[in-house]
């Protein structure tokens, strides 16, 4: 993907302004879930929300780790992460200030060189924008399954 | 949202790969469907598929239309969208060449400039990354009605 031959016009201050609006509202679909379906609860034959929002988070830690050390190593926990919400909002939501801290020290020249990642070639901008989609994309799968539960989401345009 | 205070990441030609690679893979989940379901089928109470993609080609025809008259007003066609998957797929192949068109050609100082448009005050930038978001999130409402089916989407990371 070129990165360098037109105008930029995306700041990292924007880029974190939406991360971390993304973050919240996914942050409020993990709560809008019936205690008891979270884990459970799934249309299709696909995983329930619990597990998507946990593979959210470890995408998050990957970016994470190589935002702030330059380390693009896949290492996922040995265990499976507890299903268990308040253990997963308490990851949540100290990933938040480890992402305030992070994005602002971003070098802008070697965010966008390609290099050899977890899922292929790419800068860690692109690594970064993927997680984001990836996010917005299990998070709207959530969605779906509060529909089938009856129950009214979030709206998608409150961030 | 700030986004002038940090240095810019994002280049118009990446915005326009990014942007015709999630468009990309819409137009394969829509092909995707059955014929029979694509305006017929949901899960809770939810849209078809092929009402959302005639969303979502509505949003993108909103910010053509910005990008290249900056006229933000929001003028939706007086009858609906037939429910006709080869009308769908032809109208959202016009647009790609146009988005080709109109991308490369944004002034960078203006596209950051908030301004008054269909959703509030917001830059062109976000209005466009908005309706990005918002393909994503309803492509992947697509896909939890195509795994109802029985169907295998088309895989997310290609774009």
């Amino acid at each position: 993907m070129t990165t360098t031959t037109t105008p930029s016009i995306l700041t990292l201050d924007a880029l974190l302004t939406h991360w971390q609006g993304h973050r919240g509202l996914t942050r409020r679909v993990i709560e809008a879930f019936p205690e008891g379906q979270l884990f459970t609860f799934s249309v299709g034959g696909m995983r329930p929300f619990g597990e998507l929002a946990w593979e959210v988070y470890g995408v998050t830690g990957y970016n994470l780790q190589g935002l702030t050390t330059d380390d693009w190593s896949w290492n996922p926990p040995e265990a499976a992460p507890p299903h268990d919400r308040a253990a997963l909002l308490a990851a949540w939501d100290a990933q938040t200030p480890q992402l305030d801290a992070a994005v602002p020290g971003i070098d802008p020249a070697w965010f966008v060189v390609p290099q050899t990642m977890a899922w292929g070639t790419m800068a860690p901008l692109h690594s970064v924008l993927y997680g984001i989609d990836n996010e917005i994309h299990h998070r709207a799968q959530g969605y779906v399954y509060l529909r089938a539960l009856g129950i009214t989401p979030p709206a998608f345009y409150e961030r």
